[in-house]
């Protein structure tokens, strides 16, 4: 800092744009201070060092007279040779370094974007956001005072001393084992580093000379998908996207087999909790050779899951969530030393684990509260995640209410006779004309409907279907009902036709003929499917209604749908079974993984982990298990609820309104000679 | 707690002995609260739960009178069925506890020493001191809210709560991997548990039911030895103590020679640290063993050590500690988790490493000044510790100084012809007789001195000697000087004399013949170490003097001479070869192993840690590298300064002044004959 002690000191108007902000402050000013001072922040890594060239200002001339001001130019000290070949070096020449103007009169000057230190970014999806950028990991560099013989504050007190007077930052430990590499790093740098700071706390990390990049990494540990943004903290933006398949499924597909594998096997918890780790270095490497990075790189995590996802990757067995009362092992976040728990990144990165609200929900909820920020609204939003279990919270800025309803994993395609995970060849959409009772699909992995599938090989789908995933269950069933296949109580009605088929005393309806199957057999939809789908539905809707008497509301006025489920259900039908309670449609959505959204906030903006702890206690969570209520909702709600005129809408999307009748075309003939009648009907 | 909200609530008086507190409290409090509110702390485990039975008083009667009280008896509530079994069971009738004992109206009631909290302890040594027993780590017993549906705080947060309000330990953490175990331990302890608090910052173990003991360890990392006290840290006892050699010996026998070894070699600071941290595990397995413990009884430990043992401990290079300026990784104190480092204690344990002053002034020197504590004295003390180099601290309650002087390593019997460790068969005392000047000598490991070694099978000596060690090098030199074969100037004199052996131009001395030592070869005193030994000990000198040139005092009150080498010398041969300045022979002592006490207060005592932290900055380091008084005082004190005549002392402890002429004997003859000489002699 240049010494002014011998300027004449008066007041002299600062006036900073966009902001506007303007004060009267003393010659010999650095424009970096009086922006400090007039809260401004600007961004600077180097503190002053002429090192980071990263607080940028334009000297601006000629507007004062809109300020109420006389001056005609602005009055700062020339920039130095330094300074200038510094621009020049980042071909800025037009700007001037706020570190080094002095303030010798008035100033007028203009901070640019990039120049701004608290930067937001806005978070792309269904709900635009803002999103502070204010990470738990800082970097600062530091001239640190050289070792001289009669000092003897060591490296770290000597680095410690220079961080509280460059930076403010007191009180600041350090990584003990960072101070294996300390000496060699601070001679490497000949006394300048760039020093990595968590939570204002302690110093994870130290590097030579001037360094920039800052990433951190939040993941959504689902039961079935792993999925992490490798984000750069500094900017707030997504560097890249990596996702897995959950190697825990090996122990289990849904949550309480592996709960069951953890009580009954011996290692079975070590098993699972190595699988998930190992799962996240797998994830973490892919993600950092995405971006072109080094896993050292990575220096915060954000980890979110349900409560079961959580204590296993903690090596807590999640035992006591199996049953009643669901203790969970602890409902606080936790700051975690990556190495501590296994997870290579940083050697001194923490991971943070996001709090839970309950036994049955997690880190993931809170998370998507955090996304969805229903506390921060006065309509009263339902927000619905649906796996294994459905996660409901709903309410508004006043109250909000959670709840976990046992949907089972019927959404998921389990205990479905021909159900699969939404993989390709899972049938997702489906379509029956109401006159000939024929179904037409898509299967995930093949852009076209079944009926447009061709015989030639540029024309042959890519996947044939091999079974049903959730939302196609739901489009199946909705459209059964739809065309008087099904009865509003569930039951077949009693119609007869070609592609109702019965077995034993059951009645069941070809989805899909051999032809278009990976198997060569049909794909049925059967009674016991249509009564799963009906008690997961009543579930999940008894747990809205439960949280709507709760909050004592009719009537939602949002509706948002999170998680893999809630994006590929169409909300049309998802109204049509009664999976959810009556709401404009206009104003039902899915956002997608809102959990993993909530995560890369948390990341982003560390103030956000602060608030979802207490959001964590702050939800009121209804135990459906023990509401009298709950029983009485889900009863009332097995039956399906709406006719096809309460959404005249459902006409218009459907393909086969469109003229076509390949039902017809469909039912008889081979294979072959199928393909070709489709393909002519398509002519 | 019982509710007495019912009774009338009024003043009574309650007297506590033997402190003699009064003070007037309302009826229904128990004695256990009112002793708290009275700033009298009774012990207590369990909290009021009558399980610890730690809180035992006696309810006196009939002396209020000398209290000035009109009361003829005490009143408080009876005891119940379950208190008086407690007191049954612990062979205690006559006693109360104090937390079942309600006021009902006057109480006179006495604490027995072992129902006080804060206890004390007696070091025994030269120096008896009052410790506190104020230990880092301690238990408390809780008992825990049962999960119940409707509530979701977690285990952990109910354990958090139950120790917030029975013991009003705010703000602890836990330590995450203790979660992995929580849930089962709660429940097997049927929701009463043990807490092991740290610091009153960290659940670092729970443990099910009521479970005493808490034992820790401290131990001082010398560049020979690894001393380890084993403490029960309720009472401040030494349990088990056990010391190995430093197995870093291998590479390299003092602290330069294992910088050069870690400068040089890649792969040197990885093997001495492994080196020493498998030696304090083993050090460790040993000393629970022989305490009948298991070594995750161990929560808590204290480790000291000079500079280079403390860096390689954390895995710090030392190589800035191995040429100027000298600077530290590190000056601070450091707490790590003991599994972190990669020590076998209690899975949640902490470590402490003690901070140092400078450079070349270590954690084992703060040590020394905890247990010495200058500090805290008027007269002005000269604490020297004495390895391959001097640590000498001088002052008092005013001000402390400290340096290192570079001593080398002729103390420790390196660069000295004959020099060895202080090992069994090495030289350790000298005595010459004046006239016929043949020395006899003692041999560590064998009482005798070495004219009463016989020739029968029964009287041979367990060691012949081997070699001569720092105490026997400076007897021997004083006895030359004192008897006439070195001159003042530490050259021999003209002295002609069959035990001198003329080598080419020098002159060497006889120490031992050759049937006295392990090889046969007679041991010599030659030229050159006598001048090592002037170095050593001008060195040595010349820093004392240097720090009382800083604190301007002219003569010392004290002299406290800690480690190995303090212990072994005879302070009256110091004080004629000029190791340490005039002082009055009675104030001038060993401590033994200062540092291994002080490590060992501060393990008992951690109030003492947060003293060590600031004496270590509180001391003024002197560096005498760059002091020019240094070398003047130095090149001052290489003479050896005082006749005989100064010490006429001396002379009485010379076995030789007993009337035998042993030397005459040993001078002829060969060694069986002399052997039967000697036996026939000393009949």
């Amino acid at each position: 800092m240049r010494d002014h002690s011998d300027s004449i000191k008066q007041n002299n108007w600062i006036i900073l744009m966009p902001s506007g902000r303007r004060e009267q402050l003393p010659q010999g000013t650095s424009l970096l201070d009086a922006a400090r001072q007039m809260g401004v922040e600007i961004e600077s890594i180097c503190g002053g060092k002429l090192t980071c060239g990263k607080c940028k200002v334009k000297i601006e001339t000629g507007q004062f007279a809109k300020h109420g001001i006389t001056s005609a130019v602005s009055h700062v000290t020339p920039p130095t040779e330094k300074e200038q070949a510094l621009l020049q070096r980042m071909r800025s020449e037009d700007f001037r370094l706020a570190c080094q103007c002095f303030v010798e009169g008035d100033v007028l000057a203009f901070v640019p974007e990039e120049a701004r230190a608290h930067k937001q970014i806005i978070r792309k999806s269904a709900t635009e956001r803002v999103i502070d950028v204010e990470p738990a990991v800082r970097k600062v560099y530091v001239e640190v005072e050289k070792p001289a013989l009669g000092e003897h504050r060591g490296d770290w007190g000597r680095l410690r001393d220079a961080l509280v007077s460059d930076w403010q930052l007191d009180h600041l430990t350090i990584d003990w084992m960072l101070l294996r590499r300390l000496q060699p790093i601070l001679r490497r740098g000949d006394w300048g580093v760039t020093v990595t700071v968590w939570q204002d706390r302690e110093v994870i990390d130290v590097q030579p000379g001037f360094v920039e990049g800052l990433y951190g990494l939040a993941v959504d540990i689902g039961s079935t998908t792993i999925a992490g943004h490798l984000c750069d903290l500094r900017t707030g933006e997504v560097v890249a996207t990596e996702s897995m398949m959950n190697p825990q499924i090996t122990y289990g597909e849904d949550l309480m087999s592996r709960v069951s594998f953890a009580m009954t096997d011996a290692q079975g918890l070590d098993k699972m909790h190595k699988a998930v780790l190992k799962a996240l270095n797998t994830l973490t490497g892919r993600a950092v050779a995405a971006a072109g990075l080094k896993i050292s790189d990575i220096v915060d995590v954000v980890l979110v899951g349900n409560t079961t996802m959580t204590h296993i990757l903690l090596g807590v067995n999640p035992q006591e969530l199996g049953g009643a009362p669901f203790a969970l092992a602890t409902r606080d976040g936790l700051n975690i030393k990556a190495r501590e728990l296994g997870m290579r990144i940083h050697s001194g990165a923490y991971v943070f684990v996001m709090p839970s609200e309950a036994g049955h929900v997690g880190g993931d909820n809170v998370a998507a509260l955090i996304a969805e920020a229903p506390h921060n609204q006065d309509e009263q939003v339902l927000l619905v995640d649906v796996g294994t279990n459905a996660e409901l919270v709903l309410g508004n800025r006043e109250r909000l209410f959670s709840a976990s309803s046992p949907t089972g994993p019927a959404f998921e395609g389990a205990q479905i006779a021909y159900g699969m995970r939404a993989a390709p060849g899972a049938i997702e959409r489906v379509r029956i004309d109401p006159e000939t009772k024929a179904a037409i699909f898509k299967v995930i992995g093949e852009e076209r409907w079944s009926h447009e599938w061709g015989a030639a090989e540029f024309e042959k789908p890519a996947y044939l279907a091999s079974g049903i995933c959730g939302s196609g269950i739901i489009e199946a069933i909705a459209e059964m009902f739809l065309c008087g296949i099904l009865a509003s109580d569930g039951r077949f009605t009693e119609l007869q036709h070609p592609r109702l088929i019965v077995d034993g005393r059951r009645k069941k309806y070809i989805l899909a003929t051999g032809v278009e199957t990976a198997t060569g057999e049909p794909i049925f939809v059967t009674q016991d499917d249509v009564r799963a789908i009906q008690l997961a539905k009543a579930a999940l809707y008894a747990g809205a209604k439960l949280l709507m008497r709760q909050a004592k509301i009719e009537q939602v006025d949002r509706i948002v749908l999170a998680g893999a489920f809630g994006s590929y259900i169409d909300t049309k039908y998802a109204m049509v079974l009664g999976l959810i309670p009556n709401c404009d449609l206009k104003n039902v959505y899915a956002v997608g993984n809102a959990a993993g959204d909530g995560a890369r906030i948390a990341l982003i903006d560390a103030t956000k982990r602060d608030q979802a702890q207490y959001l964590a206690e702050w939800v009121t969570y209804i135990e459906t298990a023990v509401d009298p209520n709950f029983q009485d909702e889900f009863v009332g709600a097995i039956a399906i609820p709406h006719a096809t005129d309460s959404f005249p809408e459902l006409k218009d999307i459907l393909p086969l309104s469109a003229g076509m009748n390949v039902g017809e075309a469909r039912a008889n003939g081979s294979g072959r000679s199928r393909r070709r009648t489709r393909r002519k009907n398509r002519r």
